[in-house]
């Protein structure tokens, strides 16, 4: 329960990181990022509702949901990545998917022994 | 590309359907239906704006949201059809979801066999 | 009840026409056409969602989220219209956004009659 | 700028609230509170979203989204209030609600003096 709250809050994280790194982008013709940035904004924003909706749980459904995150929150890590020297605000998001990945990570391992 | 969208307007579909039968579901008591649907509206929505942005695409990021809606679009039909004699909401919710599972799933063997 | 229904269907096209003109306009460097767009799709799809929750009704409310809807629709086919010469996207988007601000128009100016 | 920073965070725990509110009030046969938490949690995004753009900022958008994003917030916070004494999660929500109201209140004021 503890690591499930950890993860709707660096859900929220990401979600707010994504949004400001993909408007920032536009502004400055990173056209991948932004796009990449409103995805991984979209889906963190989701999960992070998944996780918060207890009454409609659903085992199968979460895990799906989290491994789409983490994909998307490397891919997305991935892309700012290559921006983090120059762009402060590729930097920030980076860090926050990264963050997120990792705590994710450790929630899917102890959902797979916990059965 | 008529397949991806296809699939986009079967996610819309899903995300009236889903939102207008949550809606339902609460006025009626039906809890799990209700928080089910909500998921399943958030998540057809994600899906669906992930495939409007070409310039953000991954295929593998694609590829597991995709799974993740499916996964929610099984999940949520499941639930819908043990309502769908006695609610017409739920019925609609439930075709939209299996149409959209069908439609899905064609284009991830699409997808899987032009690499 | 069929003007709330055209009024969730001109939302819904330009949720979609919105999110498409966005990541199109990331692509092309377009930046303040793109974060408005991104602003425009999360308004008409909150607005259709709200539009979609009978159970949730509140009149003061819808019409408030109404006035914000339009008042975004007017801002985004402005700013697309000054691309919409060059740019396929701009001008379906414009549109879209156009058929939207009038007939929620139509159904805010019923809504003040019948009281 | 700091006063912004602080509608954004509290949109952000409206919008989480609200999220978990509904989910709980699905559970517990609340339909209108569930339904007017979804609009809420919906309209508290979006908000939150339009200012962490500030490369589509438009101030006549801002502020009628701000004004949807009030009177949702009023009216959502009424209903909970109904069952605060009962139920954590609506007194919660309340709360939340209330602080947002008052913050957002407050930046509008400064918005509509500094011209």
């Amino acid at each position: 329960m503890a690591m499930m709250q950890e993860c709707m809050e660096a859900c929220s994280a990401v979600s707010m990181c994504a949004t400001m790194c993909a408007d920032a982008d536009m502004g400055e013709g990173m056209g991948t990022c932004a796009a990449m940035c409103s995805n991984m904004a979209d889906v963190a924003t989701t999960t992070m509702r998944m996780m918060m909706r207890p009454t409609g749980y659903d085992r199968g459904v979460l895990t799906s949901m989290m491994t789409a995150c983490m994909t998307m929150g490397e891919a997305c890590a991935a892309e700012c990545r290559t921006h983090a020297e120059m762009s402060e605000h590729c930097r920030i998001c980076m860090m926050a998917c990264d963050a997120m990945v990792e705590v994710m990570g450790k929630m899917m391992s102890t959902m797979s022994t916990t059965s």
